[in-house]
């Protein structure tokens, strides 16, 4: 099984992303990764050479502030559209990249193609939760105007993610709402409701976004508009209440006193919420496997989102998800 | 000016209400504050009987639990419907209800009626930001599914209470969304965002979810599914982080001190983020003045909705919005 890595995406690459490559291949000898980006900077950090990793040079690189769709058909030799092309030509198994998200989407698209039968893919990152487990969310950014049966996909997809990849038994799919009974929501939720209950998979009906984190759910569909709004509106209550917090503990000796004491289970709280500790984000429905990695991912969320892509490849993830859609 | 109670309305009626009503009947002269519902429980809880107090009787009450449209068409005379029918009639200047969200919602469409000119009245709570100042945001649930013109309205009437009600004299007015560039969104804010540049208000942009708790608009506009998910993630976020907190603070000896220690600090934390601290949400777009108190209204919090019912009443509100919307 072969694993490419855009070595040149993300805010700490390719120093990152070359460690994690080393890293993973140091610990998964069945596979083989494959850097792709700039040669000489990637040969200079390479401190180790094992058999199982190799360089592809590429020449461009996307940048975070380029325009998605116009980088991606411009820079036909930048990292991420090279190791797109590897995926989609079959000589590579998954790619993983921390670069602009818009362009990873559009490479997605353009690049490594929809699967039949799928008609908009998904992306599907981890939404941390109390109990530390985290529930798969998609969409979360790829389509800003779903129907119904897009949502229907979405639920299967995420599904069969939890089970393949995370090892979950019978994964509880929630859907997204504003109320918990049936009858509730929106046209869209309305009407993908009894679309969702028509699948073989274990849904458990409306999740109201209070009761996300109490880890109600495996997964939940969203429509990427909603799916951005809960997830940034957690990011900033969680950013906002630690900001809060700071303040007053810093406010009298006391307080100062109180802090120290709190400091290591304040931190360990605070990682719960890290939704980056929680490696990449599949970016489901397309050919091929692509794994998308947080911006500021380092070394070791590089290697992480390998052992995602590792497992995906290993339980046939894509092709039970091109199964499960052909079989409908 | 005369502004009605619904003494029967919320977890704590009615003695809450009649607390509140005779408090605020005490406060602020200039008013007369009538108080619908069951006669005899409400005089048995009237400790005082100050002259610009008095009691209507109605013989049936809205439960929390009933379905809003069929309990406002049948229960007619009910506190809330009873209340409603004294603005619509020109004999009462504002209602003010802690009952049942839906029927109340219901009640100020078919009993009340809408604004001539307005499409969808929208209810408009304060969401807390950091700053302790709050932000206004609408639609939060009276409509699940907006229309661009409909954001639109919803901008104008939010706009013209923070101004009027709160003092503001140019309200900042954001539109939700998941990205601050104009061309960002779905189909709805795309095509809302010229539409809000097009009115006489001082609109700021796009405000993406992480945002809105750093107060940076007075104004949220959203259509109602979008504004629960966002409310309802900063509660559920706020309530699960206090939760593993005092998890966290009960695990030693050490941190039990901190806590102790932290106390005070951590009440004051809580409060800012109590949105029902931030008084009662007005219906807008009615052809009176509702306003809407938590279920778990207190007699603070009722004596909080009359004094913005009152300030709204003398500034003009519901002309003013009727005038801006007619001149358009």
């Amino acid at each position: 099984m072969k694993i490419v890595i855009d070595a040149m995406g993300g805010d700490n690459a390719p120093r990152s992303n070359v460690e994690g490559a080393l890293s993973a291949a140091r610990e998964w000898q069945d596979i083989e990764i494959v850097l792709v980006g700039d040669q000489q900077q990637i040969e200079a950090l390479l401190t180790d050479r094992p058999s199982n990793l190799s360089v592809i040079h590429a020449s461009e690189v996307i940048e975070a502030e380029d325009e998605p769709v116009k980088a991606v058909r411009r820079k036909k030799d930048s990292s991420m559209v090279v190791a797109g092309r590897m995926v989609r030509d079959g000589e590579a198994s998954a790619m993983i990249s921390a670069g602009n998200t818009g362009a990873l989407m559009t490479t997605g698209l353009l690049v490594v193609g929809r699967m039949k039968g799928i008609e908009r893919p998904a992306l599907a990152p981890i939404i941390p939760t109390l109990d530390g487990k985290g529930v798969l969310a998609l969409d979360l950014g790829a389509n800003m105007d779903s129907k119904p049966e897009h949502l229907q996909q979405f639920a299967l997809m995420g599904s069969l993610y939890r089970e393949k990849v995370h090892g979950i038994a019978k994964p509880r799919v929630g859907l997204l709402n504003v109320g918990t009974e049936p009858g509730k929501g929106n046209e869209l939720t309305k009407q993908a409701y009894p679309l969702l209950e028509q699948l073989p998979i274990h849904f458990v009906g409306n999740v109201e976004a209070r009761d996300v984190m109490d880890g109600v759910c495996d997964v939940l569909v969203c429509d990427g508009f909603a799916g951005n709004i809960l997830l940034k509106a957690i990011e900033g209550t969680a950013g906002a209440l630690f900001s809060l917090l700071k303040e007053q503990f810093s406010q009298s000796l006391k307080t100062k006193l109180a802090a120290a004491l709190m400091m290591p289970q304040l931190r360990s709280l605070k990682s719960t919420l890290d939704y980056k500790e929680h490696g990449g984000a599949p970016l489901l429905g397309l050919s091929g496997l692509v794994v998308k990695g947080h911006g500021s991912s380092d070394a070791g969320a590089i290697k992480n989102a390998v052992r995602q892509a590792r497992i995906a490849v290993s339980s046939k993830l894509v092709e039970s998800i091109s199964n499960e859609i052909s079989g409908k």
